[in-house]
């Protein structure tokens, strides 16, 4: 294999993603990665564009980017790809009002959106906001609509939490998928439609990230 | 079309529905549907076999039957067939321990089943009890086995109430697939094992259901 400068030569930007990369989330605002603060300040030093490119949906930006700057690393809200906003985007394309199924801690990413009379629903990483009363206002929401939209903040398994594993947005994705029998848009990754949105950002295309 | 008479000529058994057939639920008990308290005095006073055949998991067969028996109902709990028991039969015959996830009051039905230390997750229509803490208990009992078996009664979408649709378990069951990559077994309707069950306690068989 060649050596790290030969391999980077054409290489003229880096997506970073956050949890379990930069940091591990956990009680008292977590832990930063050995390293990961120092890299992020070698990259950011050196001739390379560098985004945050994040499926964190339980938090708003600012709340993140709050907690990383207290861990040490340099950021700003400003280079965060996150799914919220990239949802917000889409909704306001399209006229959409959402029910929105979210995490009190991202709910003032949506300020700016209407939410009277909804016609979609977003789902989010909503923890222990996935009551069944809320699964279900959600589910009828969607069922008096005569073309269903449902919009996932990406489509995760589940994520570590210092106390053990937990459910993250994708199965309760699924949930509604199923019981509505519609397919979900989902915002975030592995979707193309973001990635391209991050580099975008950063002026970079992704035909030019190897060469 | 041939008259009644002679389309029943080779039918030996008729496997009855409850809920939506026999009656609608909601709140104080339910109704009975107009003519099906007379239609099933007059199955049961014929020379067909008669035997009810539900997926109904919120509530045990002793409720079930009070309530239907209140209702004008010729019922007794030994003429039903649902998806609890026959689960407890495979929990039995397997040596599996459940967590169970599932309502109050089909808890009774579990009476005699030892569900420490579990080894595999039981799922029904437990309405109010999906709740994230709920949905992760079970989550992590199945992330933990080595073969993790999730077994479902019924796989429903959703159900309607007097109050509006209802999610039933088939979401809550896609759900855990999708975050532990896996399949559950579904006890219960559509599954032939259930219905074949129900069968060989009125002693008639598949093929003799017509002629």
């Amino acid at each position: 294999m060649a050596p790290w400068g030969e391999r980077l030569a054409g290489v003229r930007g880096v997506l970073l993603d956050i949890s379990g990369v930069l940091y591990d989330s956990g009680a008292g605002g977590g832990t930063a990665i050995a390293g990961s603060v120092e890299a992020v300040a070698r990259l950011k030093g050196s001739r390379l564009k560098v985004r945050f490119c994040t499926n964190e949906s339980q938090k708003s930006r600012a709340e993140l980017v709050g907690q990383l700057r207290r861990l040490g690393f340099d950021i700003s809200e400003g280079e965060v790809t996150a799914p919220a906003p990239a949802a917000c985007q889409i909704l306001k394309e399209r006229g959409l009002r959402p029910y929105l199924l979210i995490h009190d801690g991202v709910r003032s990413e949506f300020d700016q959106i209407d939410t009277s009379n909804p016609n979609c629903v977003v789902i989010a990483d909503a923890g222990e906001s996935f009551s069944y009363q809320n699964m279900n206002n959600a589910f009828q929401v969607l069922m008096e609509l005569e073309n269903p939209v449902l919009i996932s903040l990406g489509k995760g398994r589940y994520y570590k939490e210092t106390s053990g594993l937990m459910l993250d947005v994708g199965p309760y994705m699924k949930a509604l998928e199923y019981a509505c029998g519609i397919k979900a848009e989902v915002v975030g990754k592995p979707s193309p439609e973001f990635f391209k949105s991050a580099l975008q950002a950063i002026g970079v295309e992704a035909h030019q990230d190897k060469n």
